[in-house]
């Protein structure tokens, strides 16, 4: 099933698919959010509407977290001289979401911005302390995120700094240890940072989501051609170390880290800055669909 | 005015109170959010309820957003290497937060878990790109939050990687910086890592937010003795700053970083290793209330 959110007619609507020109809306549940939470099958009703003929949402507008996984590529490996032995995560907010059509909001002061294209898990019920073995009966479907990232701004909320620690063998005693911490609050969470859409396809149509090819496009000229299979930390273990400490909710998302294997023509997503070039840009996941934005600056 | 998030008799409720020892059941919206987004005054009805016959939640129970300052306190200053010019900021999600009275959840592998005491500001209506000026106008008033948080965690989640740049001089090429990146998602996100409570006050009780004392304590014992003046940023240019780059809701919470300045006893929050001590901790700001909470090793 290939659901979407849109505004149509001067309403906020949800819908299904049937045949990938129009989009059948459903009745009862007033987001996919509560179609989720709700655990029922969709009713449909009799109106329909042409794809092209309407602005799309993220399909969930408003879950209550995006977790997003941190270098998860194989083809990280050989950069990393020092990392977690499991997954690395941080939170984007609802509030960085756009749709399918949307415009990426660029700023002058947020200096380079490039896309990362991402596999992203739709959660469909309450998941904590997880198996992985189980892991699957806990996700509602799969769709696509455009994880926008401003390295300058990665930069300018890095801090070297000398940070209090306990001193071992005096209950009260301090000692500083020199570190480096940084904070994606802007680089990662900017309005307009998390494209994601257009479908939440259900995960009955995707029988092996770690075998899913991944391109991204920029201005028609494709940058990176990856495939889900090198995600290093796949969805079973990911879900179970997630849960393990933070309660995933139905809705919730979990983007699955950059596909970046650079395309044949060369480039990398690195070298795509939409602050400067502009858009449009497209992020294409096999058996999910093609989520194109363009590019604002405001 | 007083507000709180409550359950009694089975039932999740939202109360005020104006005696301090009981809370009056507010009729009508569900949830201090619905409350907060209705702009409307509260119904009172008839029903009271002893403070401690309760189990406390969050006053807010599912913001969009925990928007959380990092190192915002003057007495960092001579602690920053390199840092930003400007406030930084990370996302922590509603799955994190419990009430006054709930149990912060260790488990061993967290490794040390400490306190950090912080004034936390409620946004009381959509604020995108507003004016210090006018800052106040989006503010629904204050409430105490320890932002629980694991340096060991933080330590294991740092990765030093060369990170992909654009190579200079040509559009396809790339190079390698030496950087080093952390990621918040389980060091400050684990469930109940957000304590928050037990009042929400309104901003018309706190004239001026950046004077009130501010204390933690740990089994009794008085840890830091600070003041919100001594926060590095206040509260108008955060909000400027933090809506320049990400929308803020209704029911969003800013919370304004550690109040971090050691009592006279000596010691300092990075001392209380809430995992191998135990609670109960708890946070005092003057004019809002005492948040107290125990740990449990799950």
């Amino acid at each position: 099933m290939r659901l979407a959110s849109f505004r149509a007619g001067g309403k906020d609507r949800i819908g299904v698919s049937l045949d990938g020109a129009t989009l059948i809306e459903i009745s009862g549940p007033r987001s996919i959010l509560e179609l989720i939470e709700s655990g029922e099958k969709p009713n449909l009703t009799a109106e329909t509407y042409p794809l092209n003929d309407f602005a799309w949402y993220a399909p969930v507008r408003r879950p209550s977290k995006i977790c997003c996984l941190a270098l998860n590529n194989s083809a990280n490996s050989d950069r990393i001289l020092q990392g977690p032995k499991h997954p690395a995560m941080f939170i984007k907010p609802a509030s960085s979401l756009i749709g399918h059509g949307g415009a990426i909001e660029c700023k002058p002061h947020y200096g380079r911005v490039h896309p990362e294209p991402e596999l992203a898990v739709v959660i469909g019920r309450t998941a904590k302390n997880i198996a992985a073995r189980d892991a699957y009966d806990y996700v509602f479907g799969y769709t696509v995120h455009n994880d926008i990232t401003s390295p300058t701004m990665r930069a300018e909320d890095t801090f070297h700094y000398r940070a209090i620690h306990p001193k071992s063998g005096d209950a009260k005693a301090i000692e500083y240890v020199d570190t480096w911490v940084s904070y994606p609050g802007r680089y990662k969470c900017c309005d307009t940072f998390a494209c994601m859409g257009p479908w939440l396809v259900t995960k009955d149509e995707i029988a092996e989501p770690h075998n899913l090819a991944v391109s991204c496009s920029h201005k028609g000229e494709l940058v990176t051609e990856d495939n889900t299979e090198n995600l290093f930390y796949k969805i079973p273990e990911v879900l179970e170390f997630l849960s393990s400490h933070l309660t995933l909710l139905a809705g919730d998302i979990v983007s699955m880290g950059t596909a970046l294997k650079r395309s044949a023509q060369g480039g990398a997503v690195q070298n795509i800055d939409l602050n400067k070039l502009g858009g449009p840009v497209s992020v294409t996941i096999e058996k999910i669909g093609t989520l194109s934005n363009d590019v604002v600056h405001v």
